[in-house]
């Protein structure tokens, strides 16, 4: 029986793993679960899971969650950053999902991994911004860092039972998103529906709109830069639109390992909380000769300079790839409230990168710093 | 340092392994190779890689052989059966690679699990014909046998790091060959020179034909069926023109592992040389950008019965699937002599497998009888 702590339990990873945990009620016992603003969301959650401590936002949302579970099981409620950080490191679980949204899950990251919990790491934000000190973190503990995306899950699995010293690329698939056939000149017109209908996968809004614009794999290129330890340089994105193969190693002998399936996150969530058993998830497979084909092509960087922004970012680290994701959240939050168009996402995201001074080895407090500054400069340039 | 044993060095996965070893001249050592009739091909391999000891088909052979060699490095050189059993087991070697076609690669097999050496097995005859004694003999001595066929190493590869119960399907892909897309009512003018042309891989002449009639995948149906121990049911054969896919293995979470490269034997045999390391081939890797789509169908089992009749073996098992082998190889080699046409493989392996008594739980010499006497079954039939 496997305890979990399931941060961000309302979201679409969450909810997922939920899924997971309803299938296998004799493998996993829901012990801690977060949420922000999903009150209602979570108090069905709590009705449902039992578990014995929960987190919200802040603490009007914890008296309104205490309100609503009157006369039904009460768990210790706690909220704010100190509440997320005490679900992270929860003496009563095992394994910690970190499926929380942004920047804010970088604390209860570390916490999780403090406290030597398996930890299963959705929140690429985390690595992002503050890689190199998670990653050190996570060496010091002796915690391996479980990849829930689906493309570093692929990318895990295809790197087991190798030598780390055979590896020579990751090739990162790219569903190449909503807007891989449209022309750069009508990328103007695009509109926020538009945006926010994702071809392949079903996930979060910030997320999509990131798949929209390619951020989402440069995001993806700098995570993997970090959890696999490569040079950016041996990281190459393939444009794959069916989003059937999620990733793939290339290794010294020419032979490419690659992981496959239907496009759906329970996949890689399952991988991660289970690791190195598989749970049956009652999930077809790829009907190969149904499909006909799988189709691969280079990304146009022209139309989607994000990728160029996330590679740049690795190859002088510091605090701009913090910047690169503090200017992209805000500028994806300003475009899903329409003050700004599709395009402007990458000129705020440019700008800001251009006009940061880089802080080299910063220290947690540096990139929380630059991390603000980023916010404050982007909002400011719209 | 890692000694060798080839049997079958003069055929084409003895020579690919010895561009492997001339690649990699500081681990391989070469102590003992094989051939069955080309002489001149092996007093070359002698001069160039000093084996201590050489076996050749017969007495004769052995004595050109050494007057070959004459003046020149002389290794002991024997012949026969014996020969090719003591080469399989030789004490100064610590793994053997099997690569001599056909049913003469039974008990050289044997005896090198026998003897407890690393096994790389390229002659699935020996798998097919004898695969529940090869297995048993393999479990006993605790020797783990390398498929060196591209598409078993293919899944030995994806099965690494995972559990075999959470095995669900093994995948082999096929190029389908030359006559994939040739409709059957042509079949009857085939030429042997149009069977010899295969549009990917570059291999033998006996496999290029098994290749051509489809049952090379059908002997590796079996191949697999005993390699990795699963029901005939949980193996699907997809056709692959394009050959980068070499094998996939479905598990039961949804995941398709999946291992690709360059359509050339050198990435198996060297995986079966070196594992669990990789060896540095200068081998590069598939452009999916470039290829553009894999793609995937349906093999045609009314064009290409021998994957039925392969299924059938593996069901029935017994001394059926080393009749199945026998009789296609007496069928081939009258095919390479022109005294039969294309289409009549697959009547004489039928008319051979349906006119078999089969024996249960065969011992070894019950199917070397099975064997002889459905070389002359078929050879009466044509």
């Amino acid at each position: 029986m496997k305890r979990l702590s399931i941060l961000g339990a309302t979201g679409s990873i969450g909810q997922n793993a939920l899924d997971i945990v309803r299938m296998h009620p004799d493998r996993f016992q829901v012990t801690a679960l977060t949420a922000a603003f999903n009150i209602e969301g979570l108090a069905r959650l709590i009705h449902e899971f039992k578990p014995e401590i929960v987190t919200v936002m802040d603490e009007d949302r914890a008296f309104e969650l205490s309100r609503l579970l009157k006369g039904n099981h009460q768990p210790e409620i706690l909220f704010g950053e100190q509440g997320y950080i005490e679900a992270a490191s929860y003496k009563n679980s095992d394994l910690v999902l970190l499926a929380m949204v942004g920047a804010a899950g970088l604390k209860p990251a570390l916490a999780a991994i403090e406290s030597k919990k398996q930890v299963a790491l959705a929140n690429k934000e985390t690595l992002v911004m503050a890689g190199d000190i998670v990653m050190a973190k996570a060496l010091e503990n002796g915690v391996t860092l479980m990849p829930v995306d689906s493309e570093h899950s692929a990318i895990f699995q295809c790197l087991q039972g190798n030598r780390k010293k055979d590896v020579q690329k990751l090739i990162l698939t790219a569903s190449g998103g909503p807007f891989r056939q449209k022309p750069c000149h009508e990328f103007k017109d695009i509109s926020l529906e538009e945006a926010l209908h994702h071809p392949t996968w079903s996930m979060g809004k910030k997320i999509t709109i990131d798949s929209a614009t390619l951020m989402n794999k440069g995001l993806e290129v700098i995570e993997a830069f970090h959890l696999f330890r490569v040079a950016p340089g041996a990281i190459e994105v393939v444009v794959h639109p069916e989003s059937i193969v999620h990733s793939m190693v290339g290794f010294k002998d020419g032979t490419v390992m690659a992981q496959l399936g239907q496009p759906d996150m329970k996949g890689a969530i399952s991988y991660a909380l289970s690791f190195p058993e598989r749970l049956d998830l009652k999930m077809a497979f790829p009907d190969f000769s149904r499909l006909g084909a799988l189709t691969f092509e280079k990304p146009d960087t022209g139309k989607f300079p994000s990728l160029l922004f996330a590679f740049e970012a690795c190859r002088q680290k510091g605090t701009l790839p913090a910047v690169l994701n503090a200017a992209n959240e805000t500028a994806v939050s300003a475009f899903l409230e329409k003050r700004i168009g599709f395009q402007d996402i990458f000129r705020l995201i440019s700008k800001t990168m251009e006009t940061h001074t880089r802080i080299d080895n910063p220290d947690l407090s540096s990139i929380i710093e630059a991390d603000s500054w980023a916010r404050e400069k982007a909002e400011s340039l719209i």
